[in-house]
Order: structure tokens, then sequence, then C-alpha cells
């Protein structure tokens, strides 16, 4: 079978139901990061792979910017549990092109915003490839009253993204028409760790957007077997993603829904809460119903949709 | 600078240097594991990334082989600490000419040795790229009183390996070849977990031999501030090894103190207590000096050499 049958998803349940539990194990396979029995804490685990050509350009990133990103979109998980980073182990495949002060700029990348997150490196492999290929693990830690599952939602919860979606596709497409306009965003995302510690006590359900808010979603409720209904004009899209869209004719709804890489958190939250975190940067998108996942827009159409790394 | 000016473990220098250590770091870059404090027990974590061409060739290797080779090249790292690994993560790109039964097979191999090993997988990442490539990581435990580090021989050691040498590279060459003889152990590399544990509690210095026996020796003595001489005659290899060594014209001596991926475990301990690892297999090879590393055949020349992925 061709893997883009499967899909992304379909092949990680597929390796998800042969493998076994064991004591200490709380969450395995299947959320933004794995869950360890750790005394009075829970230790997080979460890894990310970037291959040259899929999840970075040699020609748009410079070095930095890639070392930049290959912590980011982990950090990003740790976020999504609730948790905080502590430990980074870093992997990569360097080919003969690549010079040693083009793998210094690399760590740069890696270093400045590991210290920006309180993250230490400890340890890693370095090797050949013929393509760049970096894998970061990060090591993280939660309190076992923080943990946030993607399985936590609730019927009755809001749904609720800490910023604007579409920002990092938006700047993708523009670099890939060779167009000027609002890439900063793509070559160097941020993750939302700060936000992610102060929301862990009060929400149900959160996860990170990394495929997009449909695929987000469409995870929470599956984990949760709960459904939802999200707003379409709710949506947040920035002016400057909607001013891309309109260089590149392109609907900018698509990008937040189905680009992904934008790193915002996505949470559910009972709504009698939602007073609680009036101090953090959120939009309320949707609610959490008994099931079947919505987009609300006049009328209601399925829900579908986001990245899937085979089926592009 | 080119990579190769440099080399694997210049490079790795280069980035323990510029890297910060924090609270709880017992070793950080520069052993084969990195070590936390745990409460009463150190964490042990790895990894180790195989790339196509450069770690397995999809011509010789069965899927299920890739798999296996994945995971032993990560549990020897641990075998090497004296510990014994718990929990592991695996990150794959996986490129379009692959299809799901391929990527099951490589599942096979990784759960097949993984329960052989007691190690759980609870994680990873799914993704796409032009090659296939493989990351593992594994985390492990070890008792404090059993941490081996490369660092601490001392002047008097002997120097042991649990097994024969250049029988991975033996292989190698004979599938570079394209001729018949003792591939197997290239293809399904075995490592010394239950040697390690027992070994753990007697010896001084360990590590695992990736790289040849010359690196391993030099690595140890470099990180315990020692020299040591190897005795030519004393270097152990298999009658099978030495086969191909004839069929292909070429020095088995080579393979084993310059080829790697033999996986066998190189440790240094006090003749005195060589009483006590009397039922564990190994060969004295040498013993630890003030400095210099030299190989001793008659007269003496300098140890050099080691496997390097950038000056191949």
């Amino acid at each position: 079978m061709k893997i883009d049958e499967l899909g992304e998803f379909g092949l990680i349940d597929r390796l998800a139901e042969r493998v076994e539990s064991k004591e200490g194990l709380i969450k395995g396979i299947g959320d933004d990061c794995a869950v360890l029995e750790d005394g009075d804490m829970y230790t997080l685990m979460t890894t990310d792979m970037l291959v040259s050509g899929d999840h970075f350009n040699r020609d748009w990133h410079t070095p930095k910017q890639i070392g930049n990103k290959s912590i980011v979109v982990n950090i990003s998980d740790i976020a999504a549990m609730g948790g905080y980073p502590e430990w980074g182990l870093i992997s990569i495949a360097i080919p003969d092109d690549v010079d040693v002060e083009y793998i210094d700029e690399i760590y740069s990348g890696m270093l400045e915003v590991s210290k920006e997150y309180g993250l230490t490196i400890i340890g890693g492999d370095t090797t050949h490839g013929d393509i760049l290929v970096i894998n970061v693990v990060v090591v993280g830690k939660v309190e076992k009253e923080n943990l946030c599952l993607r399985g936590d939602a609730k019927v009755g919860d809001v749904v609720c993204v800490t910023g604007d979606l579409g920002k990092s596709w938006a700047g993708l497409d523009l670099l890939r028409a060779g167009k000027e306009g609002y890439t900063e965003y793509h070559l160097e995302p941020k993750c939302r760790l700060k936000e992610g510690r102060k929301l862990a006590p009060h929400v149900n359900a959160m996860i990170d957007v990394s495929d997009g808010l449909a695929s987000e979603v469409n995870h929470i409720c599956r984990e949760s077997g709960v459904g939802a209904l999200i707003h379409k004009e709710k949506v947040p899209i920035s002016e400057k993603t909607k001013e891309a869209a309109r260089i590149l004719d392109k609907d900018p709804m698509f990008w937040a829904l189905s680009g992904g890489e934008d790193f915002e958190l996505v949470f559910t939250i009972p709504k009698d809460r939602l007073s609680h975190i009036k101090d953090i940067d959120h939009i309320v998108v949707g609610e959490i119903t008994e099931d079947g996942v919505y987009l609300v827009d006049g009328g209601k159409t399925e829900l579908k949709g986001g990245y899937d790394h085979f089926r592009i």
C-alpha cells in the first residue's frame, strides 16, 4: 500500500497498535509528547525531524533560522502539554556541500532559542548524510495537576486559540512563488511556552498547531470522544496574512485550517473558567459538542483537512 | 572550513564548547550517553541517526534489518554506561518510493529487538524526506555506583574487549565488492547489554566499539588523561573475519582498529579485579599507561585512526 493512502496519522496509528505499554508510561504514542511518571511530576518527551526540502529550504532559510526552527517545533510540543523544557539532544546529518561555518550558524540558532526557552543541550549525534537532516529531542517536565492532554475536552467547553493562524503557510506560499511579503513568521516561528504554562492550570484539552486548525481540532475530538463547532468568522487571520493571500490570489482560510506550523496553542476550557485566563491572549473560535466536527459559516460543513506530510 | 578538515569529533567538541551546563546534568556532550540526576539512580539518554546510503543500504539490508540496527546501535550506548534501556522514541523520514509494508517491516525489526532488550517505544515523529532517515532516542537508567564513563581509566588498568573485532566491516567490504562471505554480523549487529550490566560494578572506564578499537581507546585515554599500549597480537579477530580478508585481499587488523560498528564493549579494569569478571567473555588487549597511545608489535607505533563519518 502506498503511504499516501494511509497518510501520516494512519501510519502512526499502525505503529501505536503494535507497541506494548509498561509500568511508568502514562501516555505513549498519540499526543504531542510522551508522558512518564517521575515522582510528583511527569516527564515529557518529544521529538521532531526536519529534513531539507521538506521542513526547511536552504535557499530561503539562513542556517541560523534552520537551527532556530528545529528547537521551536519541539518546545511547542512541550508547551502543548502545559510543561516546560529542560534537556535537548540534537542529531544532525551533514551533506558534503555544507561547511563548518554553516553548522556553527545552525548551532547559533539552536543555542539562542534554547537559552530563550530554558533548554540545555546535553548530547546528540553528528554524522554524514546526502541531505541535511536535523532531529531534536526535548525532555521536559510538568506538574501532575497541570498536564494537558488532547483527550480531555468536555462537552460545553469553548475552543480557543492563542493567536492568529495561517501566518506560516502565507510565508511559505510567498517564498514558493518568489514573491515579497510576510515571510518572517514562516522563517522564524515562535512558540507559546509562556502562555502554555499560564493556561495549563485552567484548560481541559490542549494541542499545538502543527498541521492547521482543522487537523488539531479533529485530534482533540477524536481523542476526547467529542465533537466541535468552529465558527469560520471567528478564526483569527491577521491583516499581513490576508495581504499575502491577496498577492497570491489564495484563500487565507485554507492556510489557517490546513496550513500548519503556526505553533499557536488550541485549547478547550469550560466557559465559566474563561475569566481565569483573561490576561492571556486568546480568541474563542468554537465550542465542544457531543459529536461531529463542523465548520459553521451560515450553514455547517464537515471540518476536514489539515496538513499531512504524505498527502501534499 | 570543510567539515572533513575538522572531522566528526572536532565538530562535536566545537558544539560542546558553546553549551552551558545546568543543575542536574552529570555528563553532557562527550560520552556514549548524557547522564542526568534521577533520585538514587542516573538517567541515561542517547541518540543515533541512521541515513540511507551512509548507515544502511536498501539494496543489502532488509527493512527488518534496518529497524533492528537502528535500535541496537542506541542500546549499545546504554550498555557502555553500565545501564539498561527503558524508553525509546523513533523519528522516521520516508521517501516516495517506500510503501506501508516496507515501514511495517522496519517497525517489526525495531519491535523485535526492543522486546529482546526490554525497551518500550513511547513516541516519535513520522514525516516525509527525499531519503530514508531513522533517528532513535533511547532513555535508560543506571545505579549511581554502576555508572561507567570514558574518563575513569586508571594507570595500571588492563584494557579488554568483550569479543572479536572487525566483523562488521568485513561484511561491509564484502557487500561493497559484491562477494559472498561473512556478512551476517554487518547486517544484523548485536550489542552487549547483558555483559555491560555484569561488568559495570567492576570496571573503571567503558565505551562501545562504534568507530574501531583505535578510536575507542583514544577516546578513553583523552577523557581519562592517560595513555595505553595495545598489543596487536592480542586484538581478537575471528576466523570468519580473516577469511573475508583473504577473499578481498585486505588487512583484517585495519577493520578491527578502524572499521567500527562491532558494538563490542571496550573497558579498563584493575588487574586484581579480573577474577571478578572471569565468567564474562573478555579478552585482555593492552594496558593503561601514563601517556601516549601505542600499538605494540615488536616495536611500538602511535595508535591512530578509527572511523570518521567525514573522513572516509
